[in-house]
């Protein structure tokens, strides 16, 4: 069996990837590593892995050396060194921060306030949106793994950009996330009492995977794309939906629209395309690494309404770096995430 | 003391009026109405009221009879006839429903697919949002209460339609709405086990709320203004979040369009501008009348993000309702209004 | 593969049953049944089996001619018939309502207000506890699923009981469940907003699941017991726990309890018992067919404290009759069941 | 107008009863401390008092020279001094912590871990639960405002133990909190994706409330009272409710107990017993400084269910203290307390 190391064991990406991991057929969880918690059993982090799991937390060099395939779950500016670490030593490494989502260093100090700390590695790397870039992750030992926001907005929009039906310079992305996208950390605005109950949009017009998404998207339109992004936190645990408004370059038929979806997405097996006239909802894809999407005009038909969602843990971190790893390793694209979503 | 009626009290919108008024200084609850409970005690049907009120639901006619202001929460195309013998018997009547919102009676056709039933009557009623209507609600009998969603995008956007600083062609609103605005009826969506942790827009391009605003936000601008509307159901009670999208007409400066939301809202009671870099939040305005408002620009500097939220039951139904009262009574605007929101 | 089927499958258990059994290594889900959706996929009632499954509702005639294991998911006094049929044609029946959990006629007309339509047909059936009658469910074709609240109540008792460790004649039993175990059917008691952000007991004293709890609990004390059972409705999807106090006969030691437990559910692949000094919590099991269970003194040590915690669609319902069915047709136990519990 | 004085007025206690006190028609909130936000607005703490009120925090002794009433609002072991300065002083004193609670320095050095630092103060003080002490209230200077669990229970079993109907050797409370108990420091059990959607007892068997309950329960009965007390962690922000059984010394009569009930409180503005049939509700209570109480068997009738249900942050902590306040000034019990809890 392919011996699996998870570096950030304990954050809440790196514990749910390990979930995921240990109902995986073809894989064996062999390491962990969490500096907070050397030398404890995960399962005393995180009960739900009592009696399924006595793996205890080791440093990030005894995952590297232990394993052939390394996920980081880690803050943006520790994966570097570990990636490079790995690669020299021909294992796989997949990023689920952000250290190698952006091509451009510039961009990268920018938005993260840090240079590079290993820019030769950068171009070893792919960007792993399965359904954009199948053919070079299959090729690949480094892969930096998508933001949870872009995955939504990028597979909501590719179709259209592919096509070349809309115009680029502004798109304007609604984006609402549960919870856990912010991670274990204590903050005020997660305490209980104060998120429950409410709603409210964070980081307007600044939010770091800003770039991500313009870069990824000017890519499948082979121009330059300007969005206006905002994330808002939703009272709920999991789930991501963007609400994607673009603008059509001619007259719109939505009929011809959701064909050219169903069309370009047929061999995907995780993204689903709704009938017209149902409605993507969150509901859909949690705990599943689906993306459901849904096509809508407004009353006046000249504004193309995208409605996608996914699970922010699932095809928004984990389950997408699972299917990353599937495809380098010659498995099935769904091996381990043939997940159903509970109805309720 | 003023006797007030409310119609329709068994409703969501009818319920929150009641509870508000009674703990208003001026007025008396003095008769209430019910198509479903005609004869029980209102606190048969919602158990707060236990020992706060002993009223009973009668009938409409005997409402209007007995009062001396009429509030009507129904569905729309209930209170025009009501409305009708309000106003020829000189009472004061302020409708919480859709009937009299809209000028355009071929609008209202395409959108709620009836016609009016007391055509003579709409030139009397003047749409009831104080903070653009002040004057003339002062010398009117019958008021067309707003929507909830429109409250939020119409207070939000007055400032930069009035000032003509924005083009009219393609605002984007993307609302987010606490499930008591959907009403105490029982439906599939609001079912306690399929709403919770989930998310989701509904009637995408086509919410009737759509014509409304149109019109309020043309008759601001003095130009026709054209919106993309989409309504979103947040698994929370109460409250409404609009992020609003718009693009200035000339290069912005933030600081400018903050001072001029600042002076433009300087008398308003119930209208907050956080300061720059706040973001508002449902729970800066639960169980309260007040709409608070935080501005932003995009991160090319190119967009202007404004984020407007109230109370839906307050400030979108049952306070806005009471804020139009006490402006044709003569009262203080903020009397029973007095509201603070709880912090958690 | 073994053809199963499953009446009432638009249903919440229903809906949950078929959910798990796509993913059971050992059967195939042949045939769906339900009386109001007839004809239709499933997937259109439940969007989550949207690209899952393209099975159709058929009648339930159809789904006993075609299938070799029926599970029944129907309101009460409805499966008996349906049973009757499946046993005289040599398949093998597991009911989750409540039609054969009670022994006697009287109890059951006392407590649901009917007599058994196929009184000969009760002595044949088991009651689907594993971990009380795993050697008679073996040989058995007609399963008595457990009720929910009982299966907390059965496990986290059994122990004390078998060994007679405590006085029978009032147990506390206070239970709390998600709003799932309410069912799909719309209630105000499940609107949204009645149920959000509030928390209350229904069935005072008076709960149908009273009698199926003492009968069980006599059954292992092999002596009359009664209890005093009161649920509580929570506003959270999926899980119940219940606090049981019961009083010990003579002076406890909590260490020996605690490996009274330990040994007593050693071979229990679903029953955990945590460690002392640590709680049971209802995310311990969501999602999954565990039972948790934690043991407790009051602060003058004369009082036994027991936690227990299952997922009530899961352990409580769908989950448990797969457990069945696997022992039944000789499976691994665990087939289909090897859940881990979201941290999240 | 009285000038009001809130020690630790950033805590959830401390700013509810700002939230209360700034609608009281006759106190004023004169100033406001806290340790660490000394020298901010309140309104940068909490924004729900943006243009509410521009109090600033200063020190504890600023607070208790200016003001005649002081509030202290403190975690344990900070008040006694605060108090005696006060007293000392001729103010009034309401302290919201545990410093004055027990009477015997013993049980508060068992439980607390600390002596009393006034150990000569405490004579003075009365514990300040209205319905039981309100002379005595009336004549106090020094006020120890009632724990939030202990009010439910204490009011729940009061007619019961006055009138020695029950046994006093076991009653069992299993008590349910919304999160705002746990008040506004941060912690693992209170981040909102690990409190969400799960529920789960704490402290079993060893919460500081249960010599407070013991303690008053006793005064009640005249004849030492036993309890278990297991709190509960509710997925909500506001309320408690308890479910208490009792066993009565004789056979029971419900409606004579009801009747006991509906008596015993009829002078009583703030406690509500519902009809027979009818079952108490945290929503019957949110946002409201009433108790509900419901009266209940069990199916054998030999046990008697209390629920008994208040808003742990108004009868519970800020509005009882404001109730108390009242009583020792001479105002109207109810004066900034006529709340009416939302429907939803």
């Amino acid at each position: 069996m392919v011996k699996i190391g998870i570096i950030g064991a304990t954050g809440y990406v790196g514990a749910e990837l390990l979930r995921l991991l240990l109902s995986h057929p073809k894989v064996e969880v062999a390491a962990l590593s969490s500096v907070s918690f050397v030398g404890q059993e995960i399962s005393n982090v995180y009960k739900n892995f009592l009696n399924k799991t006595d793996l205890i937390c080791e440093s990030a060099d005894e995952v590297v050396k232990k394993c052939d395939v390394i996920f980081t779950a880690l803050p943006h500016g520790l994966s570097e060194d570990i990636a490079k670490k790995a690669i020299d030593n021909k294992k796989i490494c997949i990023d689920m921060g952000a250290d190698f989502r952006l091509s451009s260093e510039d961009e990268y100090e920018e938005w993260y306030g840090k240079k590079f700390t290993q820019p030769a590695l950068h171009s070893k790397s792919v960007y792993g949106l399965p359904e954009l870039n199948k053919e070079k992750i299959k090729q690949c030992s480094l892969i930096a793994n998508p933001g949870c926001f872009p995955t939504t907005i990028e597979l909501g929009l590719m179709p259209l950009l592919k096509n070349s039906l809309i115009k680029l310079d502004n798109i304007i992305c609604d984006s609402k996330s549960g919870t856990t996208g912010a991670g274990r950390g204590l903050t005020i605005n997660t305490h209980f009492p104060e998120e429950n109950e409410t709603f409210a949009p964070y980081k307007v017009g600044a939010h770091r995977h800003t770039p991500e998404i313009e870069e990824t998207l000017s890519t499948m339109a082979n121009d330059k794309v300007n969005v206006t992004f905002t994330p808002h936190l939703l009272p709920i645990n999991r789930g991501i939906l963007s609400t994607i408004y673009c603008s059509p370059k001619n007259k719109v038929n939505l009929e011809e629209i959701h064909k050219l979806y169903l069309d370009f997405y047929k061999d995907e097996p995780f993204v689903n395309i709704l009938p017209l006239g149902e409605i993507a909802s969150i509901k859909n894809v949690r705990l599943t690494n689906d993306c459901f999407i849904s096509l809508h005009l407004n009353h006046r038909q000249d504004q193309i309404i995208v409605v996608s969602t996914i699970d922010n843990m699932i095809k928004g971190a984990a389950g997408q770096a699972i299917q990353n790893m599937n495809i380098i390793l010659g498995f099935n694209e769904t091996d381990g995430l043939n997940l159903i979503a509970p109805a309720f």
